[in-house]
């Protein structure tokens, strides 16, 4: 096995190197080679080099079999006029990542850190359409008018609704399409093209929302939702207020695939939160749980990908929780207790 | 005064006669002449005259100083060729009304209706651009590929950026403007612009946030903010959101403004819940509560508007409550106990 782990900047590389050593005792007691290299990307790369995206990072990436990424971006770079996220929008687009999957989940026990009533239980997957859309289509520029073209094609809805047929098809079989379609152009292709995809899968029962009902939904009863599949803006608003429901972000992992053979981007759902930077205190499970997103996604290897969310989850249970979960421990201290639970 | 009253379809009727006998009583008591005429929108308009606005209602409309709606849409409609939320876009554009107001409150006493834990005393303001952005852009229908193109001109963003400033100066002082400038060249126009704007309003403190960001703050700590501004399409999102968090959909109002001089269009949140129209038990204080937005914004009479908003939470304070707040009252019950408190 082959990855690339871009740490960038904040607490990215904290995190990372936690996941790394959770991947590293996995697949020695697998038996299996892990070969991990590490690149620039985001605010770190545009200092050393310039280029929030390096040509070097990229040419890495395209030759391993994943990419662990820590987190971009900090005040440092803000108004800059090269900035770290266009890194992450660029690396998107060039491996082709088409396909963003975020699971969210209230783990038992965490119940009292999510900031709705109902929460408990919550399990919930959102496949975001990442490459498409208004962030990729035509920009106009300018001081008195601007504008941004969002557009789709048939094809683009296909290949990223498929895989979220796939992953309903493997949980409870029910998929909610989330659109705009009585507004938006776009959001009828993409109803229609949902709708022609369905025909592929009899097993799974595909329903309709519009944005803002959604919007609602997941405040006043997600847990009658089970897989989300929406385009890239909805997906990104989306998937955010999602994650605020849980009420633990820093658990939160994503796992952003293009086509079939291709490397795919694992990364934590928080940001690289500069405030508390090389404390030593960041909590690495939403890194270490994008790892096991590598495992199953890009080594075909579910059994260790299971392995790693059971030691996650036991730890939890255990009550050994990072500040931002309400307990004490240390990256180091929760990391040392998942390795234990391997 | 002249108002128009737009009863539109399912609890659409309910609530707005309800309103009406709200406004006739206060005006009485003011010694205001208020004529109301009604006029078709929606579902009843397309049964009656095929087409969701009639230009009966449109002319009606642009000669009065507001107009009052219920509610358009529901399953009879659905899949036509011709839609009854078409008429509601089409008003909003034929009487060029920009801005769109929409107050988010937790009235004491329903606090415990919230889905969230921490929504005791929220009382924000959402002010939405109402006719520009992706909603009006050129659209491209197609089957294998679709757009929706989303312009902004300077012009648009400081005509509804400036009242809600005012708003903001009228409160306390504090705006936040939601964009996605790190990804959208009309956001980075909408944000240089709301700092233009801000030149004009020293006494107010303008942020910026994202709209993904936004998604979450509103769920996790939505009593942070005070009034927030955004573009049309991000507003429908955040504004659903945050009436959910609020947790009395019901209860919320809102006004649609266009230059000063032209008809407002005021309309309660909810929609036409065709699974309760016509019996008697639909909430009618969203509606009472957008006939005081009337009074506020189109007569200039802020001491009969805050009259009605008295009535109103000392009816909900003293229990009496329709179902969707939890109690049994029914419209006509409730509507009494806002008229004996006027
Ligand atoms: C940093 C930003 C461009 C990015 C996005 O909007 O996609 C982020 O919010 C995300 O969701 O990964
Ligand atoms: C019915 C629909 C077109 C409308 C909108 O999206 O603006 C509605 O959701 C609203 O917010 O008033």
């Amino acid at each position: 096995l082959n990855l690339v782990v871009l740490p960038g900047d904040g607490i990215g590389p904290e995190v990372t190197k936690a996941a790394e050593d959770v991947l590293s005792a996995v697949c020695k007691g697998a038996g299996l080679e892990l070969k991990m290299s590490h690149h620039l990307i985001g605010g770190i790369a545009i200092d050393e080099t310039g280029n929030p995206l390096p040509e070097e990072t990229l040419a890495a990436c395209a030759d391993a079999q994943g990419v662990l990424l820590g987190a971009v971006g900090g005040p440092k770079w803000d108004g800059g006029s090269v900035r770290p996220e266009q890194g992450l929008l660029r690396i998107r687009e060039a491996l082709g990542l088409f396909t963003n999957i975020r699971p969210v989940r209230v783990f038992e026990g965490l119940e009292h850190l999510s900031p709705i009533k109902n929460a408990a239980g919550l399990d919930i997957v959102i496949v975001r359409e990442l490459t498409g859309g208004i962030y990729f289509g035509e920009r106009q520029e300018g001081d008195e008018v601007a504008s941004d073209l969002c557009t789709y094609s048939a094809e683009e809805v296909r290949r990223v609704v498929a895989p979220a047929f796939e992953i309903a098809k493997a949980r409870n079989g029910k998929l909610t399409s989330v659109d705009k379609a009585n507004v938006l152009a776009s959001s009828r292709l993409w109803r229609r093209t949902a709708e022609a995809v369905a025909k592929d899968y009899p097993e799974v029962t595909l329903s309709h929302a519009l944005v803002d009902a959604m919007a609602m939904h997941l405040v006043t009863h997600p847990n009658d939702f089970d897989v989300l599949v929406t385009e890239n803006m909805f997906g990104d608003i989306l998937s955010d207020e999602a994650a605020a429901v849980s009420g633990s972000i820093g658990l939160a992992a994503s796992a952003s695939l293009g086509a079939p053979g291709t490397p795919g981007l694992y990364e934590p759902i928080h940001g690289s939160a500069p405030d508390i930077a090389g404390q030593g205190v960041a909590n690495p499970s939403g890194a270490i749980l994008s790892a096991a997103m590598f495992l199953r996604f890009g080594a075909a290897r579910e059994d260790l990908a299971s392995q790693i969310e059971a030691a996650v989850e036991s730890a939890l249970k255990a009550g050994v929780l990072t500040r931002d979960l309400g307990g004490d421990a240390n990256t180091e201290e929760i990391t040392s207790a998942i390795l234990e639970r391997l």
